[in-house]
């Protein structure tokens, strides 16, 4: 089965990196990193990861993984990403989402009456693609998965590994990755978070988005 | 204050991005991603992250954070990164490890008579270097924080950006990244998990080390 990453300047490091932890080095899953150009792309904070080649040249996916970025303004620019998410997604098995890569599949036409979640920040914005925002943090509608922010791209891809692969092999990935969570605060979530800790979340995010730049 | 993450051939994709994302992005922090010598460093499931300088260029580190890998062999024989680590490491306010990066702390002299974790294949592993293996998910020992397997560098580096920034940043962070973590099965552990599942974690993991190939 072909997992494809699909890759971008800006895109969120972690968006990335946690699905990709989880279904990488499995023998039944072959996964592509693939860009609408192949070579080095910055993430949103700065770290630089290569795409290994460009979509028109991706094996035709089985699996899609969308990550998410604090800029997306840059990957809805991108119109050979956008129309290959288009022409793909809906006949891949799974099309799948972390955080604000929801937005990318909703301009790409894949979430027209469809239930998806995303960054809490960006929950209202679903609903221009004709999306109705949900609150849980994996959502699973028709073959589209969609994540909450960031690190909830972990969550999605036990799931999705779980359909594909059986449940035995996701858990097995979750004690490979020591996946047992134990966060020291109880402050992941915008419905436990108090408003002061809201305030700083929304201007950290929004001072680390301002201070991208495109190459 | 600087973060140096230590980057080498075969680390664990991760193991660096995890604790990357969580303290990338913020304004007291200036963060390098070093390696032996600069440039494109394969982890051990295929992805290439840059290092963007050499560790003899870096700034002097005041945090430090060393990722695991399923390869331990590769770093190991790092001459330049263990020397760096011996050098540095002692004198930065916290040096921390991820997963089997705790084996590089220790074959630094990092370790010696300390409480330590590492990912549960590798714990008894850290007697070699006079360490004393732990239970716990995240352990803080004079100026050493180690975490156990991969995924665990999250909680570790919110248990350290709240040493470093106080608790309102690290619950802003935590918001930022959506980390509520809700995984599918509770499988994260080893003593969670059913011993067919550690069976087949362990073999996962055993086959993927052995495809890895230096550069």
């Amino acid at each position: 089965m072909n997992v494809v990453f699909v890759l971008y300047e800006a895109m969120t490091a972690l968006d990335l990196v946690g699905p990709y932890q989880v279904l990488s080095g499995l023998p039944d899953l072959r996964v592509t990193l693939a860009a609408s150009e192949s070579g080095p792309k910055r993430t949103d904070s700065g770290m630089i990861i290569h795409a290994e080649c460009a979509l028109r040249d991706a094996p035709e996916p089985d699996l899609i993984v969308v990550p998410g970025t604090g800029r997306p303004d840059v990957p809805l620019a991108d119109a050979a990403l956008i129309a290959w998410l288009r022409e793909n997604g809906p006949r891949a098995r799974w099309t799948c989402s972390v955080c604000t890569g929801a937005l990318l599949l909703g301009a790409a036409g894949l979430l027209t009456g469809r239930r998806a979640t995303t960054h809490w920040l960006a929950r209202e914005a679903l609903r221009q693609f004709g999306a109705e925002p949900a609150h849980e943090r994996v959502v699973v509608d028709g073959n589209v998965i969609s994540a909450a922010g960031v690190s909830a791209g972990i969550d999605m891809a036990l799931t999705l590994l779980s359909r594909v692969s059986g449940e035995n092999t996701a858990r097995a990935v979750q004690l490979g990755i020591e996946y047992d969570p134990q966060p020291p605060f109880d402050s992941g979530s915008a419905d436990a978070a108090a408003p002061q800790i809201m305030e700083l979340a929304t201007r950290l995010l929004s001072d680390a988005a301002a201070k991208f730049k495109p190459s």
